[in-house]
């Protein structure tokens, strides 16, 4: 049999670990790469075949992990994520150029396919209600604004669509599930309902669509292991309202009443509606989504609660 | 006053020779790389501060480079150029490599605005007529077939858009002048006409819009030295066919009869009408070209005259 070796960034990151579990049943050998530096990196994932702790913002790490382990297949998650930073850090740049350093160094020791985490921020807003890969223009600084994570995930996807071998692009929409930041919004919620906190959010007319976070890393394993190349959008096809999302989630754990929609502003900026087109995903890579919301939700109302068990309530 | 020093690479080549007068007169101190690799590699300017030989494919050259001059200012010319062989090169992924490690190294030590040159192969030819810098959609291999060499540029230009300093991307469409490469469309008619041998041309109806290419490089010159951010089209608003220009060509050689329209079949995909909009150019960057077709043409016999004086008729 053929030597599948894959390389996971960010595998101790909310979305990363996620893709191990689904590579390891697909019969890769799995190589995680958990970060040295992140006060936000999870244990490693069970079952893979060797755990390797990097500073990947070193070129000489990155060198090193590529001769140790001389992958076959990259996925690669790793990216500044901490929310309220990571849209105008500067670390944008930084992990721009050491992607571009791991992806040639990847094709450099024999890669033949890599697949990298992009974003829906990649796609130009004022023209996104329904975003496709083939026809919603890209967001473009000759345009509008260009956030720094925007522009280098930008700049990194047109680097990977011009490597010399095999590569594709999930660009990621919203997700939710275990070990979420606690200041992200699904994961919020809940802990303020958990606790028997009013939860306060926007307005909530803003339309997305979720998926659970265990999704959107079987989703990535099945295009890593599908020849598809160029963008796919990485979602589901419901839809949601935040409101209405946040809603189902009181309702859930039986605290409606605490629900406080428009004690905060909406971010200026903000599309009414950003959802994904997922035919792509659906057709050509033949992936669907195990969970629907109300599964996820339960899921991970599950996960808090087990999480939070003997805890003291974090501070509001 | 401020130390303005600029970084020319390419200054050895067919376009980024003629952007050292230009930043000359404007009151740069310019350093020209020329290569140490190509065989095309012209003398270097007159009046430069210093010419430095380097082979850029090599990381350590640029560092040494960069350590060396510390510039505050960067115009990008070089990468491979070969007629017949740059369009698919693996070349091109070589030069993106560099050109990334150029500009983060760039960045690193200080400098503040940095210009490319880019190509009109970047835009998506289905949609190309006019082509705009803001509203002409961009070439993306989701949608058709992009060339190695179109992703390896539109990469560096994400890169450049993405980077943490001023930067603006100057788009080329076409150019001929002094020390063209005798396989180029107008280097060769002239060559042609100028031995008094047929010159074979293709049904010549495709619409195209031409620069001097001293002008080219005044343009480069003109955009380094503005404060203008993303893709700037370089070109003329003065059209002509294919047909036109060849046959204005013989007119001033006086040899048309030995135009063969139709002689050869033109390259297959080659859209009809490929024309820049040159609002931007004219508008944000100020900058207006200093030949019309007419002396560009009448400039360019009479290099090829001399040039050619005295030596062997090149071989057919």
């Amino acid at each position: 049999m053929t030597r599948r070796v894959v390389l996971v960034t960010g595998a101790g990151g909310f979305v990363g670990r996620w893709s191990v579990p689904p590579l390891l049943a697909r019969g890769y050998e799995v190589h995680a790469v958990l970060s040295t530096v992140s006060n936000r990196t999870l244990p490693a994932p069970l079952g893979v075949a060797e755990v390797h702790r990097a500073d990947l913002l070193q070129p000489s790490a990155i060198d090193a992990l590529l001769r140790a382990v001389a992958p076959t297949h990259l996925l690669h998650f790793a990216w500044i994520a901490t929310p309220g930073v990571y849209w105008n850090s500067p670390d944008n740049q930084r992990w721009l150029s050491a992607s571009q350093h791991l992806l040639r160094g990847f094709a450099e020791c024999g890669g033949v396919r890599a697949v990298a985490a992009g974003t829906c921020a990649e796609y130009d807003w004022s023209h996104a209600v329904v975003c496709n890969e083939r026809t919603t223009p890209l967001a473009d600084a000759a345009r509008t604004p260009v956030s720094p994570y925007a522009a280098c995930k930008l700049a990194l996807e047109r680097t990977f669509a011009a490597a010399q071998l095999s590569t594709a692009w999930g660009r990621l929409f919203f997700q939710f599930g275990p070990h979420e930041h606690p200041r992200r919004l699904v994961a919020s919620v809940i802990v303020d309902l958990l606790a028997g906190r009013a939860a306060l959010c926007s307005h909530g007319r803003q339309v997305r669509s979720f998926l659970h976070v265990a999704d959107v890393g079987a989703a990535f394993a099945a295009l890593l292991d599908s020849a598809v190349r160029g963008p796919v959008n990485i979602g589901s096809a419901e839809r949601t309202s935040i409101a209405a999302l946040v809603e189902r989630i009181a309702r859930h754990i039986e605290r409606p009443e605490l629900v406080r929609l428009g004690a905060r502003s909406a971010p200026p900026g903000e599309p009414a509606v950003l959802v994904p087109d997922v035919a792509r995903l659906a057709g050509e890579v033949g992936w669907q989504p195990g969970f629907n919301l109300e599964t996820a939700i339960a899921d991970t109302v599950a996960w808090w609660r087990s999480a939070l068990a003997g805890r003291p309530a974090p501070p509001p």
